[in-house]
């Protein structure tokens, strides 16, 4: 086993190298997973992974070694659990601290339905700062389940632990292992039923005497461990225990992340989410700046000039962008750990009492915080900045992480305004238009990745980019890109195109775009969001209420926004909203007869 | 004081019993709230209310004695806290668990900006149940911010009190009081500063031999308590020692629901939200049966025939309809406490191991499921029913509690089905419907209240309730009862109305509308919801995408859904929406002036 596991590491380190991926967070659970195999049969007992970037080792013994090569490529599988990948795959896990809510989901099933299946968690320690976590752990407590919740406890999650979470963890890690003694005293009164249930009592007092309760404990789970997570036999027999106790149990597991490779354990941080990196040195592939890194820029410069800005961020210091400002202004920034309603609402209080707060966090991530958007912000119309990272497609991450809803989901909340750059130059100035001109609840979103040939800088809430008279096309964002390829395209066919490009996504009475569809009486709206609430429907009903009768209209979106892993050019093909496919569509909304081109 | 605690309470009772309201959970905080008065001053120190229902007292004494007989009427106080009402409103509350992120947001502020003023939260043990109080502790907890989270432990939120939330309060009650013992050493020593630092690192050392630690202290919060709730000399003094600690302290004080009125001491569940009732007997006057009596009912029925078939509350069995199904199904009904999320993601696993799950939860209280309905129902189409209550305007709860979001919301998540009964019969057979006819996740979204005129059972996506030539009324849910009292009046005046009722809000390509508008070329859609996502725009979408030339259209809706209190027919009035308006904006799109009547 100690063999198999030294092998998988190799192998993993070897493949990550070139495909890209979560590193660090899988080579810290490789005997993790393997002593949960020995003990569970995951064709037909549940295991929910959260989050689900340690699930590499379980996919690979699971049938997925060749195919692990295409990890997160276009048809290639996931790099997160996915049911309809694998039956051993029990259930999906791309946002944290669902997995303890969906076991305990699972348990009852089981329970009510007489089915003879055991059902466990297993959850890294940064999902346990998110409040699902704990609202799951509370129930799976009352419940009386046979339940087993692993807690991979690293001692860090995406990047290091903060607030209370880590307090209550650490507390545990240096009280003494208690395991062998229960394991004895089971085996010993098992024989005899009376006298187990008399010393049960009498033991439990004692426990509660000698061993000072804990947070699991006190919540009516029994708690086992800690265990050192990289011994394979201790694992086995603590997992095997935790199943046989039949109730819900909280099996606590001390991993390191990177473990077993030189430079992952020194930097579990960089190499958490990794593109591709020498597997000798480590050395990464370097990645050009992007959007997120401009933004933690940006605001560094403003938070020169304005004492009042503050910076949020839900455990994703590094993803955003905002770790210069987290190092330049330590006191005004915040990690509040994987908790993005928390970090919302508490944005909310600061700007009732006069700060200007920035919550730095991705679209996919923000669908946690709508509640508090609509609630703790837009009802007392307080001035919160939101940067929304990661919005349109994100690419090899998959569909649990695509930013493509939230166009739809923060039109709905009362006053918001959502800004939207196409360049850096543009993101610099909306960032600081969102912290010094708008009232009420403002969002910048902007894409993961860079700029494209688009580098100028409009500040209006509608620009015309290109003049045309055939058809008017409507886009935000870098989607400006393709737009700009298929009118030069179509220039070459004979179709003059006339691009509208949205800087204010909303609100906006979108005059430029009706006095534009008023002339070509054509439509091709192009976004790289869900259908649901997407702005060519709302141009639409505009033209509707002014009496614009269109002739021909197309939009292109993303659908239901359940799109696969790809890289974001291949999905924005495969999906239609690329420039190919706004030249394709625009020739058919002109009745015309593409030229091939040769 | 305490005379002044017996009047206060006597005035409470008799104004609420005009007026309904929330009545044991306020008689419950009287003597904690002057004791909170005594030792801050809430025009300008911050205490934020969680949830906002036990706030009476405070409104009383600071400024809103007069007012209080105006308690959630048309023009009238809040019933919540409410910033725009008074200065010594600190925060929004009518969603539970937020008032520790609000707090430590307010006092990161003070901190900040050097300003001078204290932070207090008090939260009911109900609110602990969430997860977003979770997050908030343990952020405060890492702080080092002066702040005192007190919390208020009555034993009992809404319903009793569910899961390990309960469990760890009960473990904190039996421990003794520590409170005289910290207050004599703290003055003892305070006078040499380095005997106090030597004496409080052997006393911390000390304290965990002798007190079990709780999860509070292993956060890293000071834990003081628990305090009789009714004592205002130990409350008082307790707020000052906590204040004076300089630090995130809890504060646990233990109070009655209902203390110091006979019936609602004994009944505090019944006695939690209440219309009128009789002051003297406590006779409650009676209400009719609603929608979420109906739902409960039906549920068992179809739950006597499917054993498949469990339910999920979070904390409003009573609310929701659902006790009936707890008494008959107790195996399969589950009260997961103030956690939303965790009931969505709970749901989604249940659905994916083959139970058929109805989770019954009102519309605003939704949004805080949003992410779990995409990432965890959504990507995988499983089958989770939503008995979506309170949809639309909810009357005197107010503008946190309107369920005015749902359709714009629900309308993102991928592959959902939402239908909207507008008569008791159509709810028993949608129901149905969902349960047993609709793939992937699926909504029945009805109002607070009961049926109208409208009585009939219309099972289709698109109904035409009326025939008519002049214009197209489209509408959902009860408002079909504005949409046929408008028809009889516009007949009248010689406006022939056509109303189409829509079953399936969505998916629908509204056929028959678009038939309708064909003919004539007017719409009016008349929607209980907020603009954003609303019905009439995607109609308007469609008509423009088949080149269906509208003369006029008018989309009456809640605007951006920020609606106060008042009762459900003024607010439709107030804000547009009811009979009267449908009149008004009919005649104008047909381009009539009204005849008045005489």
């Amino acid at each position: 086993m100690e063999a198999l596991s030294e092998e998988l590491r190799r192998f993993e380190i070897e493949s990550i190298a070139r495909t890209g991926g979560h590193l660090a967070s899988n080579l810290g659970t490789v005997e993790l997973t393997l002593a949960l195999h020995r003990v569970y049969d995951t064709s037909r007992d549940r295991i929910v992974f959260d989050v689900g970037h340690q699930c590499y080792t379980h996919k690979i013994i699971t049938g997925r070694r060749d195919a692990f090569r295409t990890l997160r490529q276009r048809g290639g599988i996931s790099g997160f659990p996915k049911p309809n990948e694998a039956v051993d795959d029990a259930f999906i896990a791309g946002h944290a601290s669902a997995s303890i809510s969906a076991a305990i989901g699972m348990a009852r099933a089981r329970t009510l339905q007489n089915a003879d299946y055991d059902v466990a968690a297993v959850l890294g320690d940064g999902a346990l700062t998110g409040g699902l976590s704990y609202e799951g752990l509370c129930n799976t407590a009352a419940s009386g389940e046979p339940i087993v919740i692993i807690l991979n406890d690293n001692n860090m999650s995406i990047s290091e632990n903060v607030g209370g979470t880590a307090r209550l963890l650490q507390s545990l890690r240096i009280k003494p292992g208690y395991i062998n003694f229960k394991k004895w005293f089971r085996s010993a009164s098992a024989r005899t039923r009376w006298v187990y249930d008399f010393v049960h009592r009498t033991k439990e007092r004692l426990k509660s005497w000698i061993l000072p309760s804990n947070v699991f404990s006190d919540m009516g789970l029994y708690y086992l461990g800690p265990v050192d997570g990289h011994n394979l036999v201790q694992l086995e027999n603590a997992i095997r225990l935790a199943r046989e106790l039949k109730r819900p149990v909280l099996l606590h597991v001390l991993t390191r992340k990177g473990k077993g490779c030189a430079y992952a354990e020194a930097h579990p941080d960089k190499y958490h989410g990794v593109g591709g990196f020498d597997p000798l040195t480590g050395e990464l592939v370097p990645a050009g700046l992007g959007f997120s890194d401009r933004m933690g820029e940006y605001l560094c410069q403003l938070a020169e000039h304005d004492s009042r800005i503050v910076a949020i961020t839900a455990a994703m210091a590094s993803g955003t962008g905002t770790e210069c400002f987290a190092a330049k202004f330590p006191d005004r920034f915040f990690d509040v750990g994987i908790a993005e309603g928390h970090a919302v609402t508490m944005a909310a209080a600061m700007a009732k009492q006069g700060l200007l707060p920035v919550f730095a966090v991705y679209s996919s991530f923000l669908q946690r915080s709508f509640d508090m958007l609509i609630h703790d912000v837009a009802l007392l119309k307080l001035h919160v900045v939101l940067c929304v990272d990661r919005a349109g497609l994100v690419g090899s991450d998959g569909e649990t992480h695509q930013g493509l809803f939230d166009i739809s989901f923060l039109g709905a909340v009362p006053g918001m305004t959502v800004l939207c750059p196409a360049s850096f130059a543009e993101l610099h100035n909306m960032l600081d238009y969102a912290l010094h001109s708008v009232a009420g609840p403002v969002a910048v979103r902007y894409p993961r990745g860079g700029e494209g040939v688009y580098t100028d800088c409009s500040m209006h809430a509608e620009s015309v980019i290109r003049e045309g008279t055939d058809l008017s096309i409507v886009c935000y964002g870098t989607m400006i890109n393709e737009a700009l390829a298929a009118a030069e395209k179509l220039a070459v066919q004979g179709i003059s195109a006339e691009i509208i490009k949205l800087g204010i996504v909303f609100p906006n009475d979108y005059e430029l775009c009706l006095a534009s569809l008023l002339k070509t009486k054509r439509l091709l709206a192009a976004e790289e969001v869900c259908a649901a609430g997407c702005i060519g429907e709302r141009i639409l009903a505009a033209c509707a209420v002014k009496e614009i009768h269109l002739k021909a209209v197309k939009l292109l979106n993303l659908g239901d926004g359940i799109i696969p892993h790809g890289s974001v050019q291949e999905l924005r093909h495969d999906y239609g909203i690329d420039a190919d496919e706004i030249v394709r569509s625009s020739a058919e909304l002109c009745g015309r007869d593409l030229v091939v081109e040769t």
